[in-house]
């Protein structure tokens, strides 16, 4: 068994954004030269999350619209008496995931057609991290 | 450390269904005579979704007019400006998540006495993939 | 490759609540003396979960009035036919998800600097079991 594991950071230019980083993922997993294995891609700062969806402009603004009407910013949350003012996005987050796990089959990432991961960016403007490890042989 | 990958296929008669899974991953995982290890269940397609929960018909019931409430379909979605008529599949299938892992302990399943695995499809009646990852020894 | 399975048993005082499960996870992973792997936290039980979030009262108070918004209790659910009255758990416990996998790097849970496990309960007051199982070498 052998394991790999990288980081990859991001400094989002506006508050929320949906970043594609299946390119950025396929090359760590390149790099590990793992044949078999599992892949796990996870968000370590809380208002941010992963997940797997569509790369389609469209899609990608429904998603923020939908996430704005179930946990709207704006509100009195209680998380705020501490003087941040995020708590829409520790929820947007969780109702997108917080990380996936990839299945590396014959070396490479083992995806759908259509399936493509995302890095959910919901309060940045400021360096996050994401880890990125790799288990198999 | 072993890995044994396989694949599941599903087409729903209609366009929406709850797919009791768990004896089949169960005879993968038997297949695999792997005895401690994770077993990644996830779909492969973006608009269907993989789930451990109960299986009662009641609740099931409730899960889909719950979805429905949450992301309705029949909105005007962006999404749609492609020709897609099934934004709302995609934001279902978010809630309920996309895959899951399963602990193998002795060889078996280590699941609670109610912990069902569900496919959740959300726009069907066409021929789409579950990858189904075993790792461990 | 190494695996190491364990348990947590919990029985709440009331019948909602987080708990912060970050110290009991990080002892099973040092007893576990694995250095490079994956530990997978998953509640075994159907209307409870596992989250990794924010340690603050007040954002936790924001989690569970959230909650109760898109999934409130004290509705007709179909579920309740079968003399249940906890669907609004099993819905719940599917927005904040039901496991989790933390990376474990040179011996310790790999996690960002906020990042905290939460036991989820949403039907206490009995006693439920959530699996950890830690795979790796």
């Amino acid at each position: 068994m052998r394991a790999h594991t990288d980081y990859l950071w991001f400094t989002t230019r506006t508050r929320r954004e949906l970043v594609n980083i299946t390119d950025r993922i396929a090359a760590i997993v390149a790099a590990a030269k793992i044949a078999e294995g599992f892949c796990l891609v996870s968000a370590m700062h809380i208002t941010a999350g992963v997940y797997v969806n569509d790369w389609e402009n469209g899609l990608m603004h429904d998603f923020q619209e939908w996430l704005e009407k179930l946990a709207p910013s704006g509100l009195n949350y209680r998380h705020h008496q501490t003087g941040e003012d995020n708590a829409d996005a520790h929820l947007k987050r969780t109702i997108m995931g917080h990380q996936v796990i990839l299945p590396v089959t014959k070396g490479d990432l083992d995806l759908g057609p259509w399936e493509q991961v995302f890095y959910a960016e919901f309060d940045g403007q400021r360096r996050k991290r994401v880890v990125i490890k790799i288990m198999g042989e």
